[in-house]
């Protein structure tokens, strides 16, 4: 083995080859002509990293037809020693496939993703409305399956690029129900700083509130609201240890080294049993944050000033 | 036919025998010795009753592990002609059981509905660490499945009743990672006027936010605080048209006819651009609802009867 | 007597001649050739109306620069029976008067109403740092007691058309410390139904809190700030039974036939131990009311329609 | 002068001899034995201190019947250079006396600083309806002015006290409308640190709206209320340079070395145009300060460890 092979990195991410998650990996250029490693869950993913068998992976966090996807969230929840470094988008297309001969009119049961499934719904409805769902593991898996015998099923749905590695019929093309559905992945590595602020940055989190009483909900929202911060997300999953308590997955506009996302930080760990802090890093879009400029460092540095010049006695002008 | 057949009711419920759901309807009293019919998911439950084919229909809606069961929760967001009457909880148990002779350190395939998986997630990481999920369309299929050849899997996880139907080899048994694992269903028919109010009472919603600013959803939940009503539920669900844009499903404590929700329901429908109400009904655990004395509806009555005295000019004592 | 001299309406307003107070009843269509009642006092004037001896009484309410005027304010909060039926501005100017042969530089000893005095304070302080204040009365009788001898101040401070009247030497005039000072006055009768909504009004409240907790304000300007009323006056006043218990007075935006007010008032009525309603009327300076579109009537009726709808059972569209 | 007369130290009060400002100045031990400087307004004491010419000066600022007492809060809010650094409560007592020989029910005309006048005003109005009220400024000078014949008043309000300085007939005792009324006085000094926290400490702020929206209040008041801190007055003054432009007059529970304060105070810093601290200082009644745990000092400091364990990228727990 040469130092250079020693030293190369290692990914994992959602296999096999053709997912989503491995176009999102695609995306890393730091990535390009690494060690690709695919597994079959996104549990076994972030395992890897933790026990150090990979640099990073790349998971899928959430979509805008299916929501957050939340088994992702509750292994981020609940897996310490993780950060997040980076978000990257995909654009979801789907296709419908047979096997060779199948015929559209044919088919009553389909393989698919839970999460495709859930995307093509209203074209299922309409269209195959006595349809029965097999879930598959993946967006390749289900396809998979019907060539080499693991399922009975009668089409699977699949991304469009599954036509150029195998021999499969088209059955129908663009049947997402929404055609600007977009899938959200992160890059996750084991707890690092973060990277510097860019200006168009997003910081997550999940927090638990205090108790079950009416207003801590609103009062959690509130340390984001009185700072100026906007939440891109805001999305609730069970702790698990009762119905009716859950935790909150949090995205909110800004980065930790902003003065306002510091003190909105500070405000949550006082307020909250349990916050986990997952990483802040640049928007996949890019779009620069905007806020009010009561919010800005500057309004922050004066004020810790006058603060020092109150307590020390000195006269205010 | 008799007339007394004529006059059965149809209750549609995710089947086949066996399912979770099924135990869920077999809490109804007046479901009993009529015709109860298994489909396939819940959109066909649902269809079922839009359509007339069914009088109701049986779906899960939550259960304390992996949190709201997304297609449902959208299902009911969209499909509008539909109201919830009752409410019911069934304790989860699973099982792990293989074809006979298998052993549990070979296996290393595991079909699963995705949510027993979920809530399977911790006893398979530390068992058996190195599996891979496969997904099956319900918790009675993944048993099946094993048995009838269709699925490839060594193992599934399924409810303890698997074992009275089927000639299958117990691996382990009580396997969910919670023991207090339960999942919440709800009997769902054409609109109807609520159940009259029990003071024990759940109220349903889906409303969608007016616009992405840093406030709304603190002003939604304001709808609620102000007027002394707890929730017991807060779920997001994407309305899929961009990634960022979000329905809330709420359940909130008490009826529509208690003043103080009817205040809130209007006070959220001026604030929404879209509510849908799912429906009042008896919480299935018969708890009480509390509330602040000051919201009771003696308040309300006298209130009005204040103002009304206000616009008319009478003096005010 | 004639039937007419019988049927001439009373005005009650701090006299004697000359005062704000009058100046402002002279804005009052109604009131021309009425009877004019020149009292001593704004209890005085109030109890006029309540006893009948007054159709109505004008009072002082509010200055620019010295704030609510507490006597007023707090007669309106305990002697019931009043409604406030108008609403009065008037420009604030004022002079320093001395006996004939005064000279500024000999003044030590300044007679005025206490009001005026605040009014005129940074002038005093820069020009007679070493004066004393002696309270007047009122803005007229403060000059009254340089002539007629009840007074041994040196100076007063009186409106300038004062010197239309007695004999007085001029020692300096725009003394005030604003030049945009203006008094607010109000003209309140019996309890009588509010004037119609003009797009341009106001109402008057008094309310106090339930209970001392750092939440109680808060609550209670939510009432107003959920349903986009804004307000332009609030001040504490003390109940009186004890240190740091407060009621508010509270001018809002809008009439109380207006559906966001009408509801903001049943919430107040049901928030609060104790509400007064001190009337709906328009502006003195007829600037109409702005609000968001989503507070509008139409809003607050279709939403009654649609509660009505799901109490019903009808399907929502 | 001998070098113990160049240290004593100076205090300015409203005189003269024998009004409830002089008996606060009594409570103050460290005035014991020291100058005592008679004033003739609150401008007149706080410039004395400003000048150098006393080293404190004692002023009443809130009385529970009346309320604020404006110019003292005026002149706080516009004086800079000034600090609070102790509280002191004078219960009040009110008599009516006259010249010897004055019978109750020849009173027509009372003399009365404003202040004692409004804390008498429901007696007078039952005992004395036809009365007229001449504004004296002070509660000695009502008294002196029947005996010097400077005032034509009948009859006088005093304090008790003045009947052993003065030959006067005592009319009526216990006048006041509230049995349990006190002033407030404060202790001003000019801009040194605020005493050390004793854990029953006051904080006084003014401060200005940023603009005149709906919210502004509530948000100012959320800086409180999100950091456990409760207010004990909250007024409204009028900044004075047009009618509906208001700063407030604020007194928090707590000093500026606990963290909760300190924090509140940079929300505040940030949010409001204009905040002026009046100081930090034990409350007169010794009550200690009441809050929720969760704000103590130790919460802060650990959210801070923990805040810089995120930004240097150490693991959480």
């Amino acid at each position: 083995m040469t130092d250079a092979a020693a030293a190369r990195r290692t990914y994992s991410y959602l296999g096999p080859a053709g997912t989503f998650t491995e176009t999102a990996l695609g995306q890393v250029p730091e990535a390009w002509g690494q060690q690709w490693r695919p597994v079959r869950n996104v549990g076994e993913a972030l395992a890897d990293v933790v026990a150090g068998r990979s640099d990073a992976a790349m998971i899928a966090i959430e979509n805008s037809v299916d929501g957050g996807v939340s088994t992702a969230q509750d292994a981020l929840a609940t897996m310490p020693g993780l950060r997040i470094v980076g978000e990257y988008l995909v654009p979801v297309e789907f296709v419908l496939v047979g096997r060779p001969g199948t015929k559209l009119e044919d088919v009553s049961l389909v393989s698919a993703h839970p999460v495709a499934y859930a995307q093509c719904l209203q074209w299922l409805t309409s269209t195959l409305p006595a349809h029965a769902h097999v879930p598959a593991s993946s967006n390749v898996a289900s396809a998979v399956g019907l060539i080499d015998g693991t399922s009975d099923a009668d089409a699977a749905i699949a991304p469009p690029g599954i036509l150029e590695h195998h021999e499969l019929e088209l059955l129908a093309s663009d049947i997402g129900d929404n055609p600007n559905a977009v899938t959200r992945f992160v890059l996750v590595s084991r707890t690092v700083a973060a990277p510097p602020p860019t200006g168009a940055d997003k910081t997550s989190l999940i927090a638990e509130l205090p108790d079950d009483h009416p207003g801590a909900l609103l009062e959690m929202l509130e340390q984001f609201a009185t700072r100026g911060i906007n939440l891109s997300l805001l999305a609730s999953r069970p702790i698990g240890d009762a119905l009716g308590r859950y935790r909150f997955v949090i995205d909110a506009d800004g980065h930790i080294e902003n003065e306002r996302m510091a003190d909105a930080l500070l405000g949550l760990r006082r307020f909250s049993p349990k916050v986990v802090f997952l990483g802040s890093y640049p928007r996949a879009d890019r779009a620069l944050v905007h806020y009010p400029e009561r919010y800005s460092d500057d309004v922050f540095v004066e004020a810790r000033d006058w603060l020092r010049g109150l307590l020390s006695g000195e006269p205010q002008e």
